[in-house]
C-alpha cells in the first residue's frame, strides 16, 4: 500500500468490502461492532445523500459507500486527528469524489450544511452522559464514548434540521436510554419507525439498539426480529457474519 | 364443581395454579397468552395492593393471587356480564376476601378508588385504535380489543393518578405502539423501567411487549432478554411453560 498514508502507530485494516481499507490507531480508538451493525441496519437508496454525524475515522461513510448505491457521503468529525485519519482512508480507497470528511462540531452542523440538506443521516453517538461510567484515558475514546462534545439532544435536534422532509436517520445506542431516545425523536418530529434490539446471546439482555427515524412520520413502529450476535462464545450467528462480510 | 355458578354456554377452565378455575364463555371472550405473560412479568411484593384496569373475566387478579403474596387484588371491568363472570370465578375459588371485582369505567377509576391508592396497577388494554383492523362481531371481544371504551391516554392518565408514589404499573401491548406508550408514560410521570419483547419465534418480529413503569422514576430502562414463545410449531420454550405452570 501507499506507506506514506500511515503515521507512526497507525495500521491499515481490511473492511472485507470492495477491497476497502481503513486507517486506525489502536492506541486511540478503533471502530466497534456497533458501527458495523449500524451500516447493515441503515437503508440508503440509489442516488441519496448521506451525512454521518461524529464519523470518527470514517467507518460509516466507507461501509455505506461499499454496501449501498448512495450518491455522496459526508462525515462530520470534531477531532482534527480523527478527521485527518478519515481523509487519508478516503484517499487510500480513491473515494475523494464520493466521500467528504468535514472537520466541525455536530452542534453547528445545520449551519455548516444548511437545513433540509440530506436524505439520510447516520450517527453512532457517545452513549454515556458525563456521569455514567469512568471516562477513558484516551481523549479520542473519551469523546467518542461520553457526551462531552455533544449530547443526545444535540444529535436529535441537528438531525431534525438537517434531514429533508421524509428523510431518514439511523442511530445505534445503548438500550438503557431507549425511552429517552424514542421520546426525544418523536418530540423533534423524526418519528421512530423501525427498531432492532441486539442481544449478545439469545438468553441475555440486549446491549445495543438500532433505530430508524422518519422526518414527519406517523406514530407506528416496527420492531424487527431479534439480532443475536453469538451462537456460542467466539462463534457469530450467520446474520452477524453477513453484516461483517465474512 | 358448583354447577349453579355456570350459566349456559360457559365453561370452567383450570388455571394450573393452586387448583384455581376461571369461568369463561368461548362465544364471547377467552383470555389469551398476553394475560398469562403479563402475570409472569408483573412483580407484586408481599402485602401490596393491586388494581387491574379492564379485568374482563378476572384472569389477572386470579393469576396474581395464585403467584404472589400480594394482600389484595381489585379488578375493574366496564362490562357487567364480564364482571359478573369474574365475581362467580372469585366465588368458585373462595377468594372473596382477597379479590374484589368492581363494575365501572377506567376513565372514572381515580374517582372510584381515590388518588394514590394502589401499590401496583396492571392493564392488558385494547390494542387497536378504532381505525385499526376490523372490529369483531362479539361485543365483549370488540371492547376488549379496540379502543372504544378507553384509550391508551385514559389508561396511562388513570394509572398516574391511582398509583402511590413509587408505585409500579405493568402493561402488555403490541410493539407497533411502543413509541407512543413509552413517550406517554414518561410524560405522565410513570417512567418505563423494564421492557421485554415477546417474539413468537427466534427469527420473527415480536408480537407483544411487556412494560414496567415506576411512578416518579428516573429515565433509565432495562430491556430484558428476549422472551421467545415457540421452539417449534406447537412446542413452547421452557420459559413459556413455566409461566403457564405446566
Amino acid at each position: 500500500m501507499d506507506g506514506d498514508l500511515l503515521l507512526p502507530g497507525e495500521r491499515l485494516d481490511d473492511l472485507q468490502r470492495c477491497g476497502y481499507g481503513i486507517i486506525q490507531d489502536p492506541q486511540k480508538f478503533c471502530f466497534g461492532m456497533d458501527a458495523v451493525l449500524l451500516s447493515g441496519f441503515a437503508r440508503v437508496k440509489p442516488d441519496e445523500t448521506v451525512l454521518d454525524l461524529g464519523t470518527g475515522t470514517g467507518i460509516l461513510p466507507l461501509l455505506l459507500k461499499a454496501k449501498t448505491e448512495g450518491r455522496h457521503f459526508t462525515g462530520l468529525e470534531i477531532q482534527p486527528e480523527s478527521a485527518d485519519m478519515a481523509r487519508r482512508s478516503v484517499m487510500y480507497n480513491g473515494l475523494e469524489e464520493e466521500i467528504s470528511i468535514v472537520t466541525g462540531d455536530i452542534k453547528d452542523a445545520a449551519n455548516l450544511f444548511g437545513a433540509s440538506s440530506f436524505d439520510v443521516i447516520t450517527c453512532n453517538p457517545p452513549y454515556m452522559t458525563d456521569t455514567h461510567g469512568l471516562q477513558n484515558s484516551s481523549k479520542a475514546r473519551t469523546i467518542a464514548r461520553h457526551e462531552i462534545c455533544c449530547t443526545l439532544d444535540d444529535v436529535i435536534g441537528q438531525t431534525a434540521k438537517l434531514l429533508k422532509p421524509s428523510g431518514r436517520c439511523y442511530y445505534v445506542h445503548r438500550p438503557f436510554r431507549l425511552v429517552e431516545i424514542l421520546s426525544k425523536m418523536s418530540a423533534a418530529g423524526i418519528e421512530p419507525k423501525r427498531i432492532q434490539l441486539v442481544y449478545p446471546y439469545v438468553d441475555k439482555e440486549p446491549n445495543m439498539v438500532l433505530i430508524e427515524g422518519l422526518r414527519g412520520g406517523k406514530s407506528r413502529v416496527t420492531v424487527e426480529p431479534p439480532l443475536i450476535v453469538y451462537k456460542a462464545p467466539g462463534e457469530y450467528m450467520p446474520e452477524i457474519r453477513e453484516v461483517y462480510g465474512y
